[in-house]
């Protein structure tokens, strides 16, 4: 093993030193994909159906997945906080959800104290922005967090798509009027189509019920086979809606383009709300307009589910051989693979001071199961050093079958850490 | 307002873009000095008592505790991972904590099964462990997290020093022999010690009651008239022992050196445990040694409460005016003031783009109200332009009374970000 000194982050670097190892075999327990997968490499280990651990190379996957989404609410104006797991029951009362939200946990205290476990905020934000919004002046307002949410969900079957205990982003934002949340919710559409194609899934926004708040809601759906909704979609144009409110059939006409209606199942990663003004008189939160008039403010509201995130971004991308992480969430850039005993050594530290993410397999064990546990593990980019390689770098994309051999100047080259362009979405 | 484009993370830096407010009054349902001055002040929001909402000047306080954190137990070679909340019965029937652990949250779902909030996670960490660890090759293991823990406290009034919800980094040592676990205690003591140094606490460890696992425990004390214990300590050497278990009295001779016992109440900010085997047996937490002879595995754990150490730096650093923040763990690293519309707008550019993060307060309220608002929010150093410094700038720190005039570039090389050197602590 090497010794870096006092630099004892790079620890996790080295995969003797990882603490999780690959199973031989997917774990009895799992149905889903995304969570057989995510077990047996390691990822996450689940404590109960629904509720799971992140293990090192999941939090770092996680991690991306937050700096990603961080980046973009940053980029649209929002400001993060950090709200509470523990809702008050009178919150819930005041909203009259305490009763008739069935997902909801509910706890009591030693001292006969009734709290909700938070599995949504607007019981927790509205109150607080009452407390600081006055004037059309302060507004608009943005506000939101990545926080735990707790969901006493019936079925818990699908691993990480759907958790009882799980981080979620949620944003809230405050207007002046229906309007402005109008061009509001039409800019996170763009800003969440962005988002998460930069975490390499292709979305489908799907009108869906809007619940008791408004007409309609919208979904943001990867449509594969393995969803737990129903889509209806057009071939051509970007018409789609949830089979729950959808009011076309499989080879209809599009009612936008005459395009051919089609189905798929799909797995819903985000999605955003317009609660209008429900929430606002709930707790009197008004504003006074440029007259002194006093109006209530109307709310929308975005989620996105980091973990069922990462949980459909290993349904989509996967083989018989394992997970094919995206670039952008990969929990290392590339994985170092040593085959004979200290042999990557250097080009490791080479590798660390151009400032690169790699994972360095430096374990004394047989040659195929390193090259098997790698492909279980599905970091892009698999660097080899072996006898056949010389002084070269055997170099092979996740995705791909063919590998190239590089020196190691064109390999640092290749790997440079790029930094995201953040473009404004008007 | 300054329009920044694209990179709306700027917008926080704008005094006038923060969403919070500092409030006129100190809450009337707060008692302790941290949960008065971070409400007033527009840090945290209380939700109930011991719960509180993180605002953003409050969570870019935790973050930076967060940071520390993370970079001393990176340094020690933990691993972060992160665990959950829900925790099954099960899990705590095993250890026969489900009944006799006082503060815990119990929950119970639609279909009955039962949950405690976790406290702390030996419950959860050791079944990880055991699921992973068969080998002495396997240990030393140091996993620890950053994560929301649940305490049912019958009395939540010191504000964030005890809380019903609250983060914690808990980190979990796995050894080979008593004598490792015992290494690496010391070598965790003086890690704390350091790390509650870098933000600003000068602590004191203090002999404790061990609980039921161990004879002793350790805990770090900040040593201050508002604290909720009592701690026996030597005036000359480093002998101290909480006022549960001490064997002397004040005015007693030290036991190690003859020096004169004083008494101090103190804040208790970290906490360490040698948990032995307990554990262990509880889950048949097992290694193979050299010989292949099956041994339990030695286990500590290691605590810090980020929102009580938050609280207790507030208790040690604030006077009439205000917070006074330690450099490290401040908000922003300067204040910078404009007395006169838009006069900063340039200096607010050179800052940025120097690196240094700057609350900018561009508000257009009168001059005094500034000057008070910032002394309350107690960034390190306030920056002043207005009619009377001319091209120069006025710079104060928060903890002085005079101010220096001083050119751009000076404040610039004053403000430089300097990474800090980790160091080994052996």
């Amino acid at each position: 093993m090497l010794d870096f000194g006092f630099l004892g982050i790079l620890w996790l670097m080295l995969q003797s030193r990882l603490f999780t190892k690959v199973a031989r075999n997917f774990p009895k327990d799992e149905e889903a994909i995304n969570a057989k997968l995510l077990t047996r490499a390691g990822f996450v280990e689940k404590v109960s159906a629904g509720v799971y651990s992140f293990l090192p190379l999941g939090l770092r996957v996680m991690r991306k997945i937050e700096t990603i989404i961080r980046e973009e609410m940053n980029a649209l104006g929002g400001m993060e906080i950090l709200m509470p797991a523990l809702h008050p029951k009178e919150n819930w009362e005041t909203t009259g959800r305490w009763k008739t939200f069935d997902v909801l946990y509910k706890i009591k205290s030693r001292e006969g104290k009734e709290f909700a476990l938070g599995p949504t905020h607007e019981e927790i934000v509205v109150p607080l922005v009452a407390k600081f919004v006055n004037s059309y002046k302060d507004l608009p307002v943005y506000l939101y967090q990545i926080q735990d949410k707790f969901r006493d969900e019936l079925r818990a079957k699908s691993g990480l798509l759907r958790g009882r205990e799980f981080l979620m982003k949620d944003l809230y934002s405050f207007h002046t009027s229906e309007g402005d949340l109008d061009s509001f919710y039409e800019k996170m559409k763009k800003v969440y189509t962005k988002l998460f194609s930069r975490a390499g899934l292709k979305t489908r926004i799907v009108k869906s019920s809007g619940g008791t708040f408004s007409k309609y809601s919208h979904e943001f759906q990867v449509l594969t086979p393995v969803g737990e909704d129903a889509v209806f979609y057009c071939e051509k144009c970007d018409f789609a809606e949830n089979k729950e409110i959808a009011e076309v059939k499989e080879g209809d006409k599009c009612p936008n383009c005459a395009g051919k209606i089609r189905v798929s199942q799909g797995i819903e990663v985000g999605n955003i709300f317009k609660l209008g003004t429900k929430f606002s008189k709930d707790f009197e939160l008004l504003y006074k307009d440029e007259k002194g008039k006093e109006n209530h403010i109307s709310i929308g509201c975005y989620g996105i589910g980091l973990s069922r995130l990462m949980g459909a971004i290993v349904e989509i991308f996967h083989d018989e051989q394992g997970i094919i992480w995206p670039e952008t969430v990969a929990p290392f850039a590339a994985h170092l693979i040593e085959l004979g005993e200290g042999k990557s050594k250097k080009l490791y530290h080479d590798l660390q001071k151009a400032g690169i993410d790699v994972l360095y397999d430096d374990r004394n064990i047989s040659h195929g199961e390193k090259l098997t546990e790698a492909d279980l593990i599905g970091i892009p980019l698999r660097l080899v050093q072996s006898e056949k390689t010389g002084a070269k770098i055997e170099v092979k994309r996740r995705d791909e079958k063919d590998s190239k051999l590089m020196t190691v100047s064109q390999v640092i080259k290749l790997l440079q850490p790029t930094t995201y362009n953040l473009q404004t979405i008007t």
